[in-house]
C-alpha cells in the first residue's frame, strides 16, 4: 500500500506542496484560517450523469459534504433526497434557488449544467452570496467568463472551476518533474483529447447549450493541459477544423479541430480535439533532458504515465473526491493549489478557445492577449 | 528464428505481396524478366557517413553489389577501393563521371550527396544512360524534382528515391493492417520526426546545400509516412514554424515546423519536424476499428510497433540491405513495390514540402494540386 509518507519519499516533494493529499489528515492540521464550519457544505445544481459521479465521490470526502440539490426535475430531487439523506429545505428548483441566500447550511453551489447556462447561473448564485464551483468549460466564451469573474468578485464570493486534473496525483507528479528541472527546458507538448460521441440528440451537440462541440467538452483538456504541463501561457494559436459528419455536427458544433500553440520560451504545443475518434487521451511532454507520456491523461479512470526516469508512481485516487476536499481547503481554509482552479484560470482557457475558433474561421494564426496579467 | 514462411503465416499476406523479402530466395525464382545481369551493379556517389552505412549494408545483399564510387576526394576513393575491392576503372571524380556511360560494369548510380546537388547530378547520370537511385529528399523543391523525373524518362532510365522505409518489414506489416481493414477507416495520423542536430557547420544547416532545414532531412519522413500510413494523398496543408536558435538555424533553414494535412476521406495528419528535440521518431495511426503505434518509426535501428491486436512481429532487418535488394528487383526485374519509390513518389513529397514552406510563410492553409494524377 502506498502511504502518504512513502509517496512523499518517492516523489521527493514536501508535504507543503501536496495540498491534494491533505484530506488524509485532520483538516485542522493544515490551517488556522477556517472561519466557517470545518466541512464545505455543497449543493449540486443539475442532476445529470456527471453530478451523479461527483455525489458518489463526495461520499468519501473528509472536508466536503453534499447537503443539497438544485434541479428542474421534481422526481430527481425526490430520488436524491432519499439516496443522500438531504433535508427538504436544502432542495431547490431553477425557479426558487435565489432563496439559497438565506440558507446557512449551504456554503457553495457546484454548477453541473449545460455550458450555455453556466454564466447566468453563476451570476445568480453569486448574488445569493454563495461560493460557486462551476464545471468546465466555465462558459461558452471569454465575454461570459469575464462577467462571471467580475460578478463573483463584486459579490465577495469565490469562483472555482471544476478542473479535477489539477488535484490528480500523477498529474501533479508530472508537473513536479518539470518544476524540479528533471526534464530540462520544456520544448514540446502534445495533447490528444477525444472520444467517439454517441447519442446525436444530447445537449453536448446543441450549439445553444454547449457553446460549440468537442473543443468545449474535451479539447479544453488539451488547452488547459498544455498550460500546466509546459508551465507557461501561450502567445499564439492556430487551428484547423475537419467535419466528416455535418448532420451529427451541425453549424457551430465542432467535430474535430487540430490546434497548435506557441509559448514565449519557444516551446510549442500540438493538440487534437475530437468527437469522432477513440483511443486518444494522451499527453506527451518533451524537454531538453527528458520526457513524460501520460495515457490515459485526463479520463476518469486511473491515470497512467511514465517518464524517462520510469513509471509515475503517485497513488490512484477518485478524482472528484480529491478535488472536492481540495476545493474545501481553498474555499474554507485559504489553501493554494499547485495549479490554480479559480475563475481567472478558467477565463484564460476561454480566451484561448475564442482564439482557436477565430483561427479555424480565418485559417490564420491568432495572437493572444497577455494571459499572465489576467 | 522467424523464417520467411512463419512471417508470411503470421502476417497473413501472400508471398507475391512481399517483394521486400524476395532477397532471401534465389532472385531468378521471382521473375523471368531480367534482361540485364542478375545482380544490380551500383556505384555510390558521395562518400559521406550515410554512403558508408549503405555500402556496409550492401555486403549482405544478394541481388545488388557495390562496384564503384564517385567522389571529389581522392583519398576517400583510395580507401574505398581497398575496403570494397573496387576496380580502378569504376572509380570516378565529379569532373569525369559522365564517362560512366561507356562503363558496362555499372547499372545504376546511388546519389548520396547534399540535397542541393541531387538535381544536377541526376540529370548527368541519366544522360550517361544509367539508372538513378537518389537519396531523399530527391531535390530542394518540386521544380527540380519534376526536371529529374522528366530527364530520366527522356533518357530511358529509371529514377528511384532512397525511401528505405518502403521496404521495412514492420512498416509493411502496419500498412497491411490498414489495407486488410483491421483498423477500419483510417481517421488520424500523427508523425513526430526529429532529433537534436549537432555540428552547426554541417551541410544540413546550409540553405544552399540542404534546400531547407529539418523538414528536408527528417520532417520528410512524416510527410511521406502520413501518405503510406493513411493510404491517401493529402489535399491541403497548414504549418507553423518555431525558431529558438536563429544563429544555428539561419534564414531558410527550418529548426521546428508543426504541420497538418487534410485528406479527401476526412482523415487528418498532425506532424512535427524538428532539429532541436530528441525522443521523437513516432508514428501513430488511428482508425475506426483500431490503432497502431510505431516507435521508433523511421530510425535506422530496429523499428518497433504495436497495434490494438498486439505487437508487430515482422522481422528486424538491415534497412539498406533490403532496400537495395528490392531496388535491384525493380530496376532489373520489373518488380512492383507495395509502396512506390519512383521519381513521382518523390515528386509528390516535394510538392507537399513546397506547400508546407508556403504555409509557414503565409500562415495560411495551402491547397495542394491533385497528387493522384501525377
Amino acid at each position: 500500500m502506498i502511504t502518504r509518507r512513502t509517496f512523499i519519499q518517492k516523489t521527493s516533494v514536501t508535504a507543503a506542496s501536496l495540498p491534494f493529499l491533505s484530506h488524509t489528515l485532520p483538516y485542522f492540521e493544515n490551517t488556522t484560517l477556517h472561519t466557517q464550519s470545518g466541512v464545505l457544505k455543497v449543493a449540486l445544481m443539475g442532476l445529470g450523469s456527471y453530478a451523479n459521479r461527483v455525489a458518489k465521490a463526495m461520499e468519501t470526502c473528509t472536508r466536503a459534504k453534499l447537503v443539497g440539490v438544485i434541479s428542474g426535475t421534481p422526481s430527481k430531487i425526490e430520488e436524491w433526497k432519499n439516496r443522500y439523506d438531504l433535508p427538504e429545505k436544502n432542495c431547490y428548483s431553477y425557479e426558487n434557488y435565489s432563496e439559497i441566500e438565506s440558507n446557512k447550511d449551504i456554503d457553495a453551489v457546484y454548477i453541473i449544467t449545460p455550458n450555455g447556462l453556466h454564466c447566468e447561473q453563476t451570476l445568480k448564485v453569486a448574488r445569493a452570496g454563495k461560493h460557486v464551483i462551476c464545471e468546465k468549460p466555465m462558459a461558452v466564451n471569454a465575454k461570459e467568463a469575464r462577467q462571471m469573474v467580475d460578478a463573483c468578485e463584486a459579490a465577495g464570493v469565490q469562483l472555482l472551476i471544476g478542473y479535477r486534473m489539477h488535484f490528480e496525483p500523477k498529474t501533479l507528479e508530472a508537473i513536479q518533474l518539470r518544476t524540479s528541472g528533471q526534464l530540462g527546458t520544456p520544448l514540446f507538448f502534445q495533447g490528444l483529447s477525444g472520444f467517439r460521441i454517441g447519442d446525436p440528440n444530447q445537449w453536448r451537440l446543441n450549439k445553444a447549450l454547449a457553446g460549440g462541440g468537442a473543443m468545449m467538452d474535451i479539447g479544453i483538456y488539451s488547452v488547459n493541459g498544455a498550460r500546466y504541463m509546459l508551465g507557461e501561457e501561450p502567445i499564439w494559436v492556430s487551428a484547423q477544423e475537419t467535419k466528416t459528419d455535418p448532420i451529427k455536427f451541425k453549424e457551430g458544433v465542432d467535430e474535430t479541430i487540430q490546434f497548435q500553440m506557441g509559448f514565449p520560451s519557444g516551446a510549442i504545443a500540438s493538440c487534437l480535439s475530437t468527437y469522432s475518434m477513440n483511443d486518444l487521451d494522451r499527453f506527451y511532454l518533451n524537454g531538453t533532458q527528458g520526457h513524460i507520456e501520460m495515457k490515459p491523461s485526463t479520463g476518469y479512470g486511473p491515470i497512467q504515465g511514465k517518464s524517462h526516469l520510469g513509471p509515475l508512481t503517485a497513488p490512484v485516487v477518485t478524482h472528484q473526491t480529491v478535488q472536492m476536499d481540495a476545493m474545501a481547503g481553498i474555499l474554507l481554509h485559504n489553501e493554494s493549489p499547485i495549479v490554480p482552479v479559480d475563475g481567472k484560470e478558467g477565463l484564460k482557457d476561454m480566451i484561448i478557445i475564442d482564439a482557436l475558433y477565430e483561427a479555424v474561421k480565418t485559417e490564420k494564426k491568432v495572437a493572444l492577449p497577455p494571459l499572465t496579467s489576467i
